[in-house]
């Protein structure tokens, strides 16, 4: 019997980030580590599954970053199709429901919750017809890889909802041949940036070929005679589909904690400490897709479902529960995406969450290049930022642009972190040659006419 | 008659982006701008000039950001081949050699010198034969160009000194066909790299189909008997060449600063302070490739040669001349090169600079990829990081890798900046997407291992 045992819900990034990080400062016999995974895959990259289905990336193998028996080789005691369907915090145990139907209680020393995030499914008429596809496990993946065969050219697919996922699955059904239509109840797509940088995104998708269709409600998938998705219908229009893909983004899981009493934010995501410590709970840790996280730049707490968060939070839990000490400072959401050639990246506060935190702030949008401009593969792009008025504190960057674009982000997200201000940036050391960047790299002519939007602010107030 | 008068030497990066600056700010009537260049160009990028010998891009009018013409219909009074060869810091005036030959007098009531920098050449025989090419300006491009021709292939070339220069020239006369060596003194190309990390080049850029001796100290540049270049002699071997280009970097142009008293530090770079005036001069400022910087890192001076630079100092200049204010706070050493796909980059100090500071540090080396590992046209790339002992403290960043792995070095710049511990930097909100990073990006990896090499440092010393 190891001394503590350490006992963790849900097999995926940040469950196993903590198992492993546990497992690497101790030993099995000081600390027993037992997971359970209600699904049949573990460690796998949700992230790459619009990539599978598109045809880039083999899957579902290449998908998963550690096999179940890779983790058990490791001395981690992962117990696959096994679901966890109470905690009882009180008891220290959770009760458990194993693949051979069998019921029994688990005691633990140390709980971590990581439940992960469900997908949104609208409430309509026809959403569980066959040929409706969510894209939110390996399962998903594989039973869209299926529907699209070897030769998707020509099918129409219909996909609901343009944030991330929408628009990373409407790449993948455009790469597999598929006519694409995207509809999007917002009055842009990609409603995680501001509606100005929204519409760039939506010209260029329309450029790219895909049919993207704004404030369209989706109110019933319309079925065939063999009762097989045949369309979808919004509030103006019909859609004819051969099939339909879910990309409306995800809410936290955390039925399980919400019915053991745990705190819980706005968004039901579970509130921790920046050691990931459940608040007000001792031995209980929660991580990744299920938890509200500290937003750096608005003080406040949101809900990201992002893999690399997870992977950090398994690691700070993995440290603590393993007896050293760390801390996930808060992010300041960054994030990054593709649509065919098209690069799509955001970090800090939009214009609303700005007004929100009750911040004032300042806006310029600039035009400029991913190489020097006389250098061949020089693309355009365009920066979006916004600076605190007075101060000129970096709140946010929008980034939309072609190859070279999208990574230009994590510059911003270093400065938000560091608090720096659009002036301290216009400084800053960023590495340069006609191939790589511009003589000012792009993120730095934006923050020089964002000072100077802040200095004529300050003027003229 | 304007109210003052700006007078500047030289008339590339520093010294029109000052120009341009204050007349944004002052009106003709207010403030008179005259600025004087001894050669034909104005305006240009150098650093372009490999890529337009390499047939990448076009030359020279596409290297030239701003023609004469343009300038002076902004109003600045630009001057070509027209050399200053005195300053009287005394009477606030110049000595001025016109292209007609004419000598005069011109007076200033502010002074910005720009006079850039001077290449290395060896004072070796042969060293002015035709045939060895420098490539400093667009001259020196437009010969070379030439000797290429309209087909270089099979040309035998030696470019002399592998650090940024040698490195891009290598691989400009590699796409024009040429059989090509590089021939560098030191141990390991790429001097700006640590020895570990100049060995990784090494074998890439041999790879690469370059042939690179390293400890080849070049002694004599032999002719031929029409006396043109026939090859290079080292110590060791003589290499046959039908030309020969000088890679060997370059060193601050400050003979009329020298001959004015004005300051110089150790590289022979003007001093300044950060509002780019010469020390102890209130009226005479200072910019570009002909100055010594602030290394935010080590606390010291150093002189880099960088058009990035050049162009953020200008802009500082003409802010302050202009009747504004700005500062330009230091550099943190970054810079990014490419040889074929091979990109190199660096930020911060190398390991000799850091004990040249008195700085304890601990050094780790990472090996990752440019995206999710599962991605096509994920990359290998290596990343090797120096943190402080004790307090980690992140000291300096190199990568050498392929495609996507050269401007990852700006997180870790950003970073430098913001003073902050390789441990702030583990939970970096960076942008993930498996097309763009690894769940863990690359610098972040390092970041993590570096933390774990100071905490181990820390229990054992």
């Amino acid at each position: 019997m190891a001394a503590r045992r350490m006992l963790i819900i849900g097999g995926d990034a940040a469950g196993m980030s903590a198992a492993s990080q546990a497992r690497r400062l101790k030993r099995p016999e000081e600390l027993e580590i037992l997971a359970f995974e209600r699904s049949a895959f573990t460690s796998y990259s949700a992230c790459g599954i619009p990539y599978w289905v598109g045809g880039v990336v083999d899957g579902p193998d290449a998908l998963v970053a550690r096999t179940a028996a890779e983790h058990r080789a490791r001395g981690i005691d992962l117990r696959m199709h096994t679901e966890v369907t109470a905690i009882d915090t009180a008891a220290q145990r959770v009760r458990v429901h194993d693949r051979e139907g069998g019921e029994r209680w688990e005691g633990y020393d140390d709980l971590v919750v990581a439940t992960g995030a469900r997908p949104l499914r609208p409430d309509i008429p026809g959403i569980d017809a066959p040929g409706v596809h969510g894209v939110q496990n390996l399962d998903d993946g594989r039973a869209l890889h299926d529907a699209l065969g070897k030769d998707a050219e020509g099918l129409r697919a219909v996909v609901v909802g343009a944030g991330y996922i929408g628009v990373e699955m409407a790449e993948a059904l455009v790469n597999r041949g598929c006519r694409v239509t995207v509809l999007e109840q917002a009055e842009q797509p990609m409603s995680t940036l501001d509606p100005d940088m929204g519409r760039i995104v939506h010209e260029a998708m329309c450029g790219l070929g895909i049919h993207t269709v704004t404030g369209a409600e989706v109110t019933e998938v319309l079925t065939g005679d063999d009762g097989r998705v045949a369309g979808v219908r919004t509030r103006e229009e019909e859609y004819p589909a051969d099939l339909v893909v879910l990309g409306l983004g995800v809410r936290p899981e955390t039925r399980l904690a919400r019915e053991a009493g745990l705190p819980l934010g706005a968004s039901g995501g579970l509130l921790t400490d920046l050691a990931m410590r459940v608040r007000g709970e001792e031995n209980i840790w929660a991580g990744g897709d299920c938890v509200e996280v500290l937003d750096l730049v608005s003080g406040r707490t949101r809900h990201i479902a992002l893999g690399t968060h997870a992977n950090k939070h398994g690691q700070v839990i993995g440290s603590n529960v393993g007896g050293g000490y760390a801390t996930f400072p808060g992010v300041v959401g960054t994030a990054v995406s593709k649509v065919c050639d098209l690069e799509i990246a955001r970090t800090g506060l939009l214009e609303a969450q700005a007004r929100q935190a009750g911040l004032d702030f300042v806006t310029v949008t600039i035009e400029s290049t991913s190489r020097a401009g006389y250098y061949p593969g020089a693309r355009p792009m365009t920066v979006k930022m916004l600076a605190e008025r007075r101060t000129g504190r970096l709140l946010g960057v929008q980034i939309v642009g072609r190859e070279g674009a999208g990574k230009r982000v994590d510059v911003a997200a270093v400065a938000l972190t560091a608090g720096m201000t659009v002036e301290q940036m216009t400084a800053l050391d960023l590495g340069y040659a006609p191939p790589f960047s511009p003589v000012w790299d792009p993120v730095l002519v934006a923050a020089r006419k964002a000072t100077g939007a802040v200095a004529a602010d300050v003027r003229t107030r």
